[in-house]
């Protein structure tokens, strides 16, 4: 296996740019199913009605052949791009590349992402009233797997009358999604781009995932997953559960550069238990930051959704779940210092892509932002997403909208 | 830099023979000392009286010139070897590598190991009673360092009448306080063996120390530290910190040999939020364990100590922490798949010290199983041990006692 090329890149501040009067303000849609005849999960439990949150950018076109699924990560939305009002902060996860003539060109493509079930963000989850009972699910929501996520996705995708999309495309968790929807959905799409992903989760990954959970489960507000409207959330849990997974995101050489031994706002060392180290005082920030914008119970479903994942089982094989794959193009990328999704992952993929005569191409991009890199190296990744998807489109005859 | 060798080895479980009839039964000891003017800490505070447990294993010979020190790692004890009752279901933490013929040879050696400042195997830490209020110390323990507790083992040394020892050796932590003897005391050794180590705590190892003491933090038992005698501690909040630990022991290879994704005691997915890997049911198992055995303040003190540790400071340079070491021999062992104390501080390490001179010789040794092969590769290390001991001995012409 060789790699295309390997680049090396350094942008970790991510610039976002006020809001171009030119952007469209996105408005967020839903889209429910399952009311009459609830929808069966993979666990055989059954779940209805479903809600999808997603968002769209761009025109469909009139063939609707242009159409892009973009899958999200573990604490992601399905607002990927753009602004919901003029007066936000902060665009979408990948606004960096979705946009007019950004990597993924809305000018082109009509895309689309929805919350994954489970989640937090408008998607059904444990914080959805259960209609069985008027109140939140909890632990009374079924467990999904990533199967059950694309399977839900496969719904909204019919709902918009689209038959094949274009391609599906999604980092971490959201790779895991793009890699479901080859292997079980292959009449769906005409290419695939899994980044910083895998087909298996491993025993480190699950690892890392229980101690979350574990964090979770031992905060007392956490009570069994009881606690919507108790007034206390299992904030301490979640945010310890999250400082773990942002030393996962970042790698061994990125800290040093980021932090290295530096001290937050003090001199000398206080010979105290107080955070002192700059990457203390980040990984504080970020875990109570968390704790205001995701739901620990969520937290719990979709670390077990992707723990559960293995596109090897039933038959062991990583070809076997691409037998049908062979006439999608994939685009396979990992990075060189991401040891949460090491390349190794990657590279056993594409050797079963390769064995079941797809056309894969494999990236493993040098990088020093570890697991980050996917959503870091902006220009890299710009510049490989649009040669992969100018050529894509120009082989499928994709008119322009 | 180059690797003087790479061997292979995979001896994962180790076996506790029996105790044989030759075996001594060992005796823990204690050294207290500034029980009159009291011990001034690096941070300026003072303590007194300070205990030390230790242990010794062999005899010194009549020029006490085959002493050993064994420091051990975050939370290990001064029980290196042996046994303390017939009925002991386990012997020291590194019987593997000390007693009569073993890579430490306790005919030829006299070796002596002590419980860190801080720790809570009979050593001051926050879980003694401090004099004067009668009752455990708590988070009114003064804050300790690598430096401070080299400084206490100085103080035994003494106490022991030793002018010199032959050699300091240690893996993880036991390697910080080898490296501190060498660039603080190098007059009081010959020798020293730093394993699986490094002379700087990094931001990836201070994060995840913080990671463990947040959960420590979080755990409502933990009570700002005064849990003693209150029926109730932070064994959630310790359980957690050690599964992270755990985690950062083991290697990605050596999950996937030990675990994959092996169920435990089940043959499908139970859809639910229960202990259902292998990896999950070892890391609860371990976690929980630890409680048993270690106190939750000892555990933020001793990380802390770690934390602080970074012999490049005040001037920046290692070279200049080593300036007075050059009469020191050193064997510096490294682990391939270490991604804790990987194998480039090995190497920053051994490149100051062959800047000042010193004979440092380095060995990278090719393992999967991550940190705890200086614990586990006991072939490898006891034929290492065994020739630099040898040579060692000849050279500085040691008497058998």
């Amino acid at each position: 296996m060789e790699d295309l090329f390997s680049i090396r890149h350094s942008s970790l501040e991510i610039y976002h740019p006020p809001m171009a009067a030119t952007h469209d303000i996105v408005i967020p849609q839903t889209f429910t199913f399952g009311e009459g005849e609830p929808f069966v999960l993979e666990s055989g439990a059954t779940l209805g009605p479903v809600t999808l949150a997603y968002e769209t950018y761009g025109r469909l076109n009139a063939d609707r052949s242009n159409a892009i699924l973009i899958a999200h990560a573990l604490s992601g939305s399905a607002h990927a791009a753009g602004y919901h009002a003029a007066d936000d902060a902060r665009p979408g996860w990948w606004d960096e590349c979705i946009g007019p003539g950004k990597a993924f060109d809305t000018d082109r493509y009509f895309i689309i992402c929805s919350n994954v079930l489970g989640s937090c963000y408008g998607s059904s989850g444990p914080g959805s009233i259960n209609p069985a009972t008027g109140r939140q699910y909890g632990l009374g929501f079924p467990v999904v797997t990533i199967g059950d996520m694309v399977r839900a996705q496969v719904r909204l995708v019919d709902y918009l009358g689209i038959d094949r999309l274009l391609c599906v495309a999604g980092g971490s968790m959201g790779g895991m999604q793009v890699l479901e929807w080859a292997a079980r959905h292959p009449h769906r799409l005409r290419a695939a781009i899994p980044l910083a992903t895998t087909a298996r989760h491993s025993p480190m990954l699950i690892a890392l995932s229980e101690v979350g959970r574990q964090a979770i489960y031992a905060d007392p507000a956490w009570n069994e997953g009881n606690y919507y409207g108790n007034g206390k959330k299992p904030d301490a849990g979640l945010a310890l559960a999250r400082m773990v997974g942002h030393i996962t995101y970042l790698s061994d050489e990125s800290m040093q550069q980021k932090f290295g031994r530096r001290l937050q706002a003090r001199e000398q060392y206080g010979y105290e238990f107080q955070t002192e180290f700059a990457v203390e005082s980040y990984l504080k920030y970020n875990g109570n930051n968390f704790t205001r914008r995701f739901d620990a119970n969520s937290y719990l479903y979709v670390t077990k959704a992707m723990d559960y994942f293995d596109l090897s089982q039933p038959t062991g094989s990583f070809a076997a779940a691409f037998a049908g794959s062979a006439a999608i193009k994939f685009l396979v990328v990992s990075f060189t210092s991401d040891w949460l999704y090491p390349s190794y992952h990657s590279k056993e993929l594409v050797r079963a892509l390769h064995a079941v005569g797809a056309d894969a191409t494999y990236l493993d991009i040098e990088s020093t932002w570890g697991h980050d890199a996917f959503l870091l190296e902006v220009d890299t990744m710009t510049r490989l997403l649009e040669s992969f998807l100018d050529r894509l489109a120009d082989e499928e005859s994709v008119a322009i909208p």
